[in-house]
Parts: C-alpha cells; sequence; structure tokens
C-alpha cells in the first residue's frame, strides 16, 4: 500500500481521529446523581456565584478549540471548512498527545471577518485558549489581533507564531554555533503571508540587525508601489538601508534566508552570493526555496527545512503544545511576545552546546522535554510580565 | 462528606468531566506522516472533491455539540453560559456513556436568538448534530424551527422531544396495562414551556381523544386573554370542548395529568376528581406535583416522576442517546415527529407484557437494551420517511 492510501485508511478505518470521553464514570443511579442531576447543581451554583470557578469546575482550563475557516490549509490553499477537518482533527491529537490539552476542531463557514471574530467570541465561555489555524493573510492578522483585545483567554494563530517561535530557536542556535552576533545579523525573510510576517516581527523584537522582507515582487521598502496596509507598516519597521530590487538583488552579503514561499525560490547562485556562514532556512513544504545538498553545496553552513527526512526540522509541535500548556497552567489572559521569545529560547536550550552542530540546531519534534521546557519558560514569562 | 461536597469534589478533583483523546497513534515520524503533514492532505483532498466524504474520513458524523445559552438550566433557571457547562458536560458525558456518540459542550454567550442561529449554523461543519439545551422558551422553539429548517444534519431540543417521546412511552404502557383506548384517553397538560408544548403535540399526533394544555392562568383555550403566540396556536388544536378554569376546574373526569410545571401543583383533591383508573405523570424535580404514595392514596392507579428514588422514573437518557445514534448511523438530515414516535414505542417495548405493573411502565435509565431497541426503531422510520 502506498502513502497516499495508508493515510487515507488511516481515516476511514477510525472514522476520523478524535473522541470524547468522560473522564468520571456514569455506570449506576448513585454515580448519574453526582455528575449528572441532581448533584450537577452544586458546581453550576458556585460557577453563578463566582464566574472565575468555571476553572476549577469544568474542563474549560484545559480545552482549547482549533478554529478554522479552511481557507488556507497546508499547501492546499482555500479548500472549505469540511475538507479542513482532517488537518484541524490532527492539530486536536497533537494538542494532546504533545501537551495533554483537550482540544477541539471548529471548522468555520464563513470567510467573513466579522462572523469569524463574533462566532468565536460567542463560544468562548466553555473554552480555555483559542489556537487559530489555517486562516488565509491579511485576513487572519485582523482576526487575531481583535479576539485577542476582546477576549480574555489566550488567542494564537499557529500559522504565525508558532513558526515564528521555532524559526527564532533555530536562528538563536545558528549565532550560538557559528558565534555571531544577532544585533549585527541581516536577514532575508522571502514571502510575506502570515508566517513571514510573524517571523519578522518576532526577529526584529529580539533586536536583530536588520531584516528584508520580500514578496513576490521583490524586496519591500518604505514607498514601493503595490503595498497593502500590511505591508506599509512592515516597511515601516524594516530594510533600514531601503534596498530594492529582486530577492537576488537584496540577499548579497546577508547572514540569514528566511523562506516561507515557494518551491525551488533560492538558487545556488544566490547562495553564493551571501556572507561567510550563512544560514539557509528554507521552509517550504514538502519542496522547499532550495534542498539541503544543493544550498551546501553553494556554501551554506546551517540549513533547516520543515521536512522531517532532513537534519534540522522546523516543526510547529515544538512551540503551541508548550506555549499553551504554560499559557493554561498560570491561566495567561494572553500570548505576549515575551512568552513567545521565553518559548524560543526554551526549544533551543534543550541542544546542549557540546552536542550543537550543523545537523543539530533544533530539537527532535518527539524529544519529550520540549513540551515541559517550553511550558515553564512561559509560565514564568507570564508571570513577569503580570499577565495572568 | 454529604451530597453537595460529594458533587463539588466529583467535579473538582477531575477538573470537569470530559476529555478528548486521540483514536490514533502519534508517537513517531512515521505515524506523524499519516495522521499529520503530509499525509493528512489525502482524506482532505478527497473531501474537497465530495463534501460527503466527510463523514467517511473524519469525526464529524458521530460528534454531537450539546448547546445552550445557560438561560433555563435545570431547576436552576438563566444562570448564564459559564454556570451551565458542568450541566452541558454531564449531557456530553452520557451521549458518550449511553450511545458511543462524541460530544462537545457549547455554551453561547448571547441569549439573542439570531445569534444563537447564526453561531450554531457556522461551526456546524465539523459536526454530525446538533442537541439544543437548556434554552428557554419561547426562544427556544423559534431557534430549534429556525434550525431545522436551514441545515441538514439532524436537530433536536432535549428538552422538548427527549421528555414527550419518554413521556409518550409511559403513556403507551399505562394504557396497554389498563386496557385503555388511546384515542379515547383526555389528558390534562399542566405546563406551557418547552415540554409541556412538546408533549402535547406528540400526544395529539399518535392521535389521542383530547389534550388540555394549561399554564399558570388555568387552561388555555380559543379566545383566551393573556396568550402568546405559541400559546394561541395550542389552543387552536387542543381543548376541543373549549374548557375554561383553573387546573381544578378542567382535571375533574380525565384520565391522565402530566406535570411539567411547579412542586405540589396537584392536590390530592384534584387526584380524587379524576377519571377511573388515573395516571399521574408528576414530572417536576426534584419536587414532584405530587408525591407518589399521596396520589396513590387519592386514587390513581399509575404514577411516574422524574426521580430515580420512586418507580417509574421518566429519564430523557431511555431517547436521545438512541435517537441521535440512530439517526447518524442512518445519517437522517432530521429527526421528524414519526422517528420520535418509534422511538417512544421502542422504549415501551422493552417492558414485556407481563412484566408490566403499576411500577414498571417504562424501563430503567441503565438498561442497556434500551439505546440498541431505540436506534434500530429510529433508523427504520427515518428509511421509511425517506429522512436519509
Amino acid at each position: 500500500m502506498d502513502k497516499r492510501e495508508m493515510a487515507l485508511k488511516l481515516h476511514r478505518d477510525n472514522k476520523g481521529k478524535l473522541e470524547i470521553v468522560s473522564k468520571v464514570p456514569v455506570t449506576n443511579g448513585e454515580e448519574l446523581s453526582l455528575a449528572y442531576t441532581p448533584g450537577v447543581a452544586e458546581p453550576c451554583k458556585e460557577i453563578e456565584k463566582n464566574k472565575e470557578d468555571v476553572y476549577l469546575y469544568t474542563a474549560k482550563g484545559n480545552t482549547v478549540a482549533v478554529i478554522t475557516d479552511g481557507s488556507a490549509v497546508l499547501g492546499l490553499g482555500d479548500i472549505g471548512p469540511e475538507a479542513s477537518l482532517p488537518v484541524m482533527e490532527g492539530k486536536s491529537i497533537l494538542f494532546k498527545e504533545f501537551g495533554n490539552i483537550d482540544s477541539i476542531p471548529i471548522c468555520i463557514d464563513s470567510n467573513d471577518v466579522e462572523d469569524i471574530i463574533k462566532t468565536v467570541k460567542l463560544i468562548s465561555p466553555s473554552l480555555g485558549g483559542i489556537n487559530l489555524e489555517d486562516i488565509s493573510a491579511p485576513r487572519c492578522f485582523e482576526i487575531e489581533e481583535r479576539l485577542k483585545a476582546e477576549l480574555d483567554i489566550p488567542v494564537f494563530h499557529d500559522d504565525q507564531h508558532g513558526t515564528a517561535v521555532v524559526v527564532l530557536a533555530g536562528i538563536l542556535n545558528s549565532v550560538r554555533l557559528l558565534d555571531k552576533d544577532m544585533s549585527e545579523l541581516k536577514i532575508v525573510v522571502n514571502g510575506s503571508g502570515a508566517a513571514g510576517i510573524a517571523i519578522t516581527k518576532l526577529l526584529l523584537k529580539v533586536g536583530v540587525g536588520d531584516v528584508i522582507l520580500c514578496d513576490t515582487k521583490g524586496a519591500i521598502y518604505e514607498g514601493r508601489d503595490n503595498m497593502n496596509s500590511t505591508k506599509i507598516e512592515m516597511a515601516s519597521i524594516t530594510n533600514r538601508g531601503k534596498e530594492s530590487g529582486t530577492l537576488s538583488d537584496v540577499i548579497v552579503g546577508k547572514d540569514v534566508f528566511v523562506g516561507v514561499s515557494a518551491p525551488n525560490s533560492l538558487t545556488q547562485a544566490m547562495v553564493k552570493t551571501m556572507g561567510k556562514d550563512a544560514v539557509v532556512f528554507a521552509l517550504s513544504n514538502p519542496v522547499p526555496e532550495i534542498y539541503p545538498d544543493q544550498a551546501k553545496a553553494a556554501g551554506a553552513r546551517i540549513v533547516a527545512t520543515g521536512r522531517s527526512d532532513f537534519p534540522n526540522q522546523i516543526n510547529n509541535v515544538l512551540a503551541f503544545p508548550g506555549i499553551f500548556r504554560g499559557a493554561l497552567d498560570i491561566r495567561a489572559k494572553a500570548i505576549t511576545d515575551e512568552m513567545k521569545i521565553a518559548a524560543a529560547e526554551a526549544i533551543a536550550s534543550i541542544v546542549q552546546y557540546d552536542e550543537l552542530s550543523e545537523d543539530y540546531i533544533i530539537p527532535d519534534p518527539f524529544n519529550r522535554e520540549v513540551v515541559k521546557r517550553v511550558a515553564k519558560a512561559v509560565e514564568f514569562a507570564a508571570m513577569e510580565n503580570g499577565n495572568c
């Protein structure tokens, strides 16, 4: 059986991947009278008196909804809410397996920003957190910003921030290995979708030297034509030298390339023009911007991809389970930049200095130490912020 | 420890009652590549080609949302969405334990009819059915009607129809035991909320002689003052003799009393005026309209309550797990009157004729035969309707 048929069979034989079970027994009248009527009235009355007690007596505090409109699913694009459900169920089981978080997929039958915001707000009373997933840019930015402002539970768009956290972890360890100075690092981020914007913002937040963000038309700089409001904002905080031109123009002499763009968009010729000890994160999946062997042959010292069959896999599962685990445990009201940076540092710290190598800058996704370390770091950062 | 503290401890120690787990393993890269990326793209692509395949590759077809706004919870009233969550989690675990149905509570933070309808519609792509719960009348009628018209998955307001189905099952067996004629039965339903209306409609559907519906002002009849649109509709289909007056006026000579009203609202004096072999369903909970010993002393032959510590418990758990099990298995587009009646007959049929007695007209809630028999009956009724 080929991989395709194996994947279909797995989903078909199990009728999906999620199951919702009871944590308490209800096999006789006595048990029923505690878990359901009349006993269940007691926790209800406590919560009615003090709304915060919902965290004490219900599963709210450990429940995260994976919310999508199916508009930007994996490499598949706008496939709609039904067709996106296998991915959302997959995300939910990762929440459980890696973070012991109960997670439920909610596929919203509308692409309208106001519809999505209102729906999420209205169903939030039973939720401890919101993971936005596979919602296309630029709508995803407004949806996340508004929900963060209007809800007091953590809201996190994983395609943006999960990716940004793991990329930052990889860059932290690259800098450590290559003994470079973060504040002098010149980085090109290719791809101005949700992930590219979030990566750029987080890199600037930790104080890298400069970032040039590119879209399909080339470098984004102040005063360029053809920019939406997001790109205009990005132009104002990136590319201090106002470099213009295509990717091949602006990559010359840069230290790091981060691709969240399209297959084969970085050539060996471009890598050859990069600075000494170049770092290439080619995250387009399954076909990267450049294959590791080609990038290395052109002079790159460190190469990371999104794939599990090459070294240095940038995989969001390193970040979101621990970030939510920590945020839920400390009952954080939001996931702040400080918490994301703490998560990236925790992921990076899993790789000991004497283990660090060009082929090992990022821990394995199945390293169970990661989620614990990330959760603790996120909790401490939330406490320092007063965000709980 | 008293019952109250036991119930609180159960909820506190377990942090609620629900857990969401994986049905498939994701403990290594190979398993992850089938359940998540890249393998998960295959079922997505199949569903994108044929939307109905969502039933084949995901948990949609076995997932029911328990949806409330917390406006009419148990005997607690309008306690809001957070405080209602323990009840909704309880309902969800009953779905799992009795019907092997995966169920998720959704507590909506609005009492507005349009908000609730729109929210349910927008989150329906990942759901196989909708169980409306503890939404106050008369809003619950419009919400259910509109959702039934606008969605092609089963929508069922259990407070209405679950109760009506089990009451009908009890009346079917009362008639069988007392050798009465259904078409000559004169019934008083006391209480014109969600349950009272649904019970009345279902009794008329199976052709009982007549029903008089009472509210707190007494009998509802055509031309009476103080009636909302629901009551005006009910007046036009009930009380053919246009009897007026209080409950004590109209109960005289009647065969059956069904109370879904208030504690102690049926007196022994009233029961004494009922017809021969009177049947009393006193379903107010935990304090019934009249206690069984008092009703019997006043001449009632059969008494049912909502309580597990008296004979003949009218418990919705006899109905909703089997009704949804059958509807989901046959993929019914709605739950029709025919399916409800089939469910009531199936519940009644569990009690063999030679077992039938005044203290055993309804099966025990933990009789595991019930859900199987109800599910099959509901499937057949759906097939006969062409409703699948």
